[in-house]
C-alpha cells in the first residue's frame, strides 16, 4: 500500500510539471490511463488516483467518453521559493513582542484574517457538533461536569487510535494522551525529552509558536535547511547532528507550517532511521496531516517508528473546532512521563468537548466532512496564490502547498515584511511577517498567508492592497 | 469593613470555644446580642453575624422570641492536630508513583470517593449550566468554535474582576488571565517567577499536586510549619527566609488543602508585608476561597498587595464544574509574562465553557448557589468528622476546617497510612495517605478525607470500614 501511495504522488507530480512547463498544452489530451499504466508499469488504479488528484487541483479535466485533458493552466503562479539555508549552529530563541502582536491582530474579528493559520468558522460542522453535544448531555447529565483526568476520555482515545491506520500507524487506546490542543502536546513532549539548555532541531522556517515554546522552555533552536515541497533536508540534518548534541527534533513532515510541503515517504523512513540510530526522539507535529489536497492522507514518520522514539502530536483545532482545545499525543516510550506531566500541568482536558468529539467520530461522518474542507482549503489556497501572482511585485515567489492552510510568500529582497505587516495593520489586514519564523530573524522579505478563510471579494481586495504595499516597498 | 469582619470571627470563635469547653452548657442561653454588644464594644450587627455563623455550624440555635441557646455539642469530635514541624531545609521533590495511583483511584466511579478533594456532581447546577450553554450557542453559533486566545474571554474576566471585591480586591478585567484550571494557573505563575533549581516555600503539609508541580518544574520545596487553623507560621517562615534564598512562596491562606484552616486577616497582611520587604513573589492559591462555612468570604492576601507581588490563582472547579477546566490568575506585575506563557502552553482556554460561565455569572444566581453548596460542604465535613470520632482508634485527631472540602486526620503513630490506603483500595475505598502531602514523606500516620460528596449510608459504612482497619493497624 505504501509503495503505491508513493507512486501515485510521483505520477501526479510528473504530469503536473509537464502541464506547468507547457510540455502538455492546455486543451491537449493527457496520456490515457490504460496507456500510461502499460508504459510505466504502474497499476491502473494508481494512475486513476493520480488523475483524480490532478483533476481536484485543476490541472486536468475529465471529458465524458473521451479521457482527461489538460486545462488552461489554472495557476498563473509565480515560481516557488528555494530550499532554505539557515545558520548551522543552534542558538537561544528570543522573538520579542512582535509574535504576540501578530497573534492578537490575527484573531481580531475586525481584521482581514491573513495572519493566523486559522480556519473560517463557517467551515466547521457547527450544527452537527451541537447535535452531538445535546445528545451527550441528555445521556450523561452531570457527569459532563466531572474531572476527566489525564490520559483522557477512553472512547475518544479509542477513536483516535482507530483512525491512526490512515496515517500508517497501529496505535492503541493506551498509547494516547489527550491534551489542551496540539500546543500543549508539543510542550509536554518537549518537557518529557529535554532539559533547559538543550538543543532542539527544527525546520527553517518553522511555525513561530514552536520557536516560542522553545524560548519558554529555555531550549535552544537548531534551524535546519528545508525544502518547500519535500521537507527538512536530511543531509543537512545529518551534518548538523554530527556537529552538535541535539536532544530532540521537532518537525512537521506533513503539510509543514509555513511551507505546506509534505516529506516523501522514503524521506520519513530515512529520517526515523537516522534519529533512531542516535537515540534522538522525534516530536512529529502532524496537526495538518488530515488536510491533504490530494485524495490520500500521507503516512506519518511515526508509522516507521520501531523504538518508541517518535512522539506524534496532533489536534482537532484545524478541522473541527479550535475552541474545543482538544489535541492529543501518542508519545511512544515516553507515554507515562507525558501522562504525568499532563496531570500536573492542566490535570485533564475539558470533559464535554472530549465526549462530543468521541460521539462525532463515532457517528462516522468525519471522513465525508474532512473531504469537504480539504477541497475548500485547496481552492482557497489556489485562489490566494493566484492573487499573489496577479498583485505582488515581479520577483515574488510562492509555495505549492500539498495540504494544510497556509502559503509562504517570498517577496523581492527589498521588501521589508515587518514594514509590510505594519502598513497592513493600519489597514486592518493581518499577515504574519517572515522573520518570526526563524530565531535568527531570517526571512525578512517573506510573509505567511492564511488560506483557511472562505474566498471573498473582501479577501481579494485585501490581497490587492497588500500587493500594492509590497510594490511601494519594493521601489 | 475588614476590621468588623475580623471581629465577628473573633467573637464567634470565643463563644464556640466556651461551648466546646463546657463553659456554656448545652441548653443554656448564650449572652444576648444586645448585652454582648454593650459589653464588648462590638456593633450589634457584628455580634448578630457571629451568632448566625455559630448557628450555621450547629453550636447554638435560635429560639423565637427568646434568644440564642447553646446546642447539645454537635461535634463529639476528637481533638485537633497540632502545628506541623517540618525539616527546615529545602529539598528536591520526588513523590513517585503513589500520587498518580491515589488520583486515579480517587476518580474511579467504583470507589467510595474519600480520596480526591472533589465535589459530588449532584451538587453542580447542571440544569442551569446547560440552559446557559444552550442560550450561548443560540446567540453565537459557530463563534463558539473559534480560538479564544489568552488572556481569555473578556466578559468572563470582567465578571471575575467584579467579584474580586468580595475577596477584598479591586481587580480589573485586564489583570486577569483565564487558565485551564487552577493547576495551569499555578504552573504558569511558578514559571513566571522561578527558574529550575530555585526554592519555593510551601505550607507543611501541602496539597500533593503542588509538590508534583514543583517536581515537574525542577523546583525545590521548602516546607514551613503550619497551624491547622491559622495557616503558615509566620515566625517559622521569617526564620526560613533568613536561612536560605527563596524564589517564591506558594501558599493557600484560605481553607488550606489539606488543613482547612484560614489565615487570620492580620497574618495575611503581615505575610504580604514580610515578602514585599524581600521582593519575594507570593503565589496565592485561593481555589477554596469561595467556600467558607461561615457567612462571609475571607479576604485574600492579594487584597494587601501594594507592589504587584501577589499572584492570585483560583478556578471554578470546586464550585461549578471541574469538567470545564476553567481557572484564572491575577498575576500582578507578572501579568504580561504569565499571559505569554499561557499563550504558548495551551494557546487559550476552552471557548464555550468560558462563555457559559460568563453567562451564568451574569445571570446573578451565583451567590445563591454558592450559599447552598457551602452549607452542603459544611454539613458533610461535620458528619465525616463525627464519623471519624466514632469509628477511629483512640488518639485520632481531626482538623476543624472553616471552609473547603477536606478533613485532615491524624491517627495514632502506629497506624501506617500507606498500608491503610492499600487495604482500603482492596475494599474499593479511596483515601489520600498523608505522606504524599510532604516531600520529606512526613505524615505517615495521617490521611486526608474528601468531604465533597453528599453524605450517605455508603459513606458511613466506608468510614466504619476505614476505622476498623485503622484499629487493626493500631494494634
Amino acid at each position: 500500500m505504501r509503495v503505491e501511495a508513493f507512486r501515485y504522488e510521483k505520477v501526479a507530480d510528473r504530469v503536473a510539471r509537464m502541464i506547468e512547463a507547457g510540455t502538455i498544452r492546455p486543451g491537449e489530451r493527457v496520456p490515457s490511463v490504460r496507456k500510461l499504466s502499460r508504459e510505466s508499469g504502474v497499476s491502473i488504479s494508481t494512475i486513476l488516483q493520480a488523475y483524480l488528484w490532478l483533476e481536484s487541483r485543476g490541472f486536468i479535466e475529465a471529458r465524458p467518453q473521451s479521457g482527461f485533458y489538460a486545462r488552461i493552466n489554472p495557476r498563473r503562479l509565480p515560481p516557488e521559493p528555494e530550499v532554505s539555508s539557515p545558520p548551522t549552529m543552534a542558538g537561544p530563541v528570543n522573538l520579542g513582542d512582535l509574535v504576540v502582536q501578530v497573534m492578537q491582530a490575527a484573531r481580531d474579528p475586525e481584521f482581514v484574517p491573513f495572519g493566523a493559520a486559522c480556519p473560517s468558522p463557517q467551515l466547521f460542522p457547527t450544527e452537527r457538533l451541537h447535535r452531538a453535544q445535546s445528545s451527550v448531555i441528555r445521556r450523561i447529565g452531570a457527569q459532563a461536569h466531572t474531572y476527566d483526568i489525564s490520559p483522557g476520555n477512553q472512547e475518544l482515545r479509542r477513536q483516535i487510535a482507530r483512525r491512526s491506520i490512515h496515517a500508517g500507524c497501529d496505535l492503541t487506546t493506551e498509547d494516547i494522551v489527550i491534551t489542551c490542543g496540539c500546543i500543549e502536546a508539543l510542550n509536554l513532549c518537549l518537557r518529557a525529552v529535554t532539559s533547559p539548555g538543550d538543543v532542539v532541531a527544527v525546520e527553517s522556517p518553522t511555525y513561530f509558536g514552536i520557536l516560542q515554546i522553545l524560548e519558554n522552555l529555555k531550549l535552544k533552536a537548531l534551524e535546519v535547511a528545508t525544502h518547500p515541497r519535500d521537507g527538512v533536508d536530511l543531509a543537512a540534518l545529518q551534518t548538523a547532528l554530527r556537529k552538535q548534541k541535539v536532544a530532540a527534533c521537532l518537525l512537521m513532515p506533513n503539510f509543514h507550517n509555513p511551507l505546506g510541503g509534505c516529506m516523501p515517504e522514503e524521506n520519513k523512513k530515512e529520517l526515523v532511521k537516522m534519529l533512531a540510530s542516535k537515540d534522538i526522539p522525534l516530536i512529529e507535529d502532524d496537526i495538518y496531516g488530515d488536510l491533504p489536497y490530494g485524495p490520500r492522507r500521507p503516512v506519518t514518520a511515526k508509522s516507521f517508528d520501531q523504538k518508541g522514539l517518535v512522539l506524534l502530536c496532533s489536534s482537532f483545532s484545524k478541522i473541527l473546532s479550535p475552541g474545543y482545545r482538544i489535541g492529543w499525543t501518542a508519545p511512544g516510550r515516553f507515554q507515562k512521563k507525558v501522562d504525568r506531566l499532563k496531570l500536573m500541568s492542566t490535570m485533564g482536558t475539558g470533559t464535554l468537548p472530549q465526549l462530543v468529539l468521541a460521539e462525532f467520530l463515532n457517528r462516522g461522518r468525519y471522513d465525508r466532512y474532512l473531504k469537504s474542507i480539504r477541497t475548500a482549503y485547496q481552492s482557497q489556497a489556489q485562489l490566494i496564490a493566484e492573487g499573489v501572482g496577479k498583485y505582488f511585485p515581479q520577483g515574488t515567489r510562492v509555495t505549492r502547498p500539498s495540504g494544510g492552510v497556509v502559503l509562504w510568500v517570498e517577496m523581492p529582497p527589498s521588501v521589508d515584511a515587518v514594514e509590510l505587516y505594519r502598513r497592513a495593520f493600519e489597514k486592518k489586514i493581518s499577515i504574519a511577517p517572515g522573520n518570526i519564523f526563524s530565531c535568527k530573524k531570517q526571512y525578512r522579505n517573506f510573509i505567511r498567508l492564511n488560506c483557511g478563510q472562505i474566498w471573498s471579494d473582501r479577501l481579494d481586495r485585501a490581497l490587492l492592497t497588500l500587493g500594492q504595499m509590497a510594490h511601494d516597498l519594493a521601489k
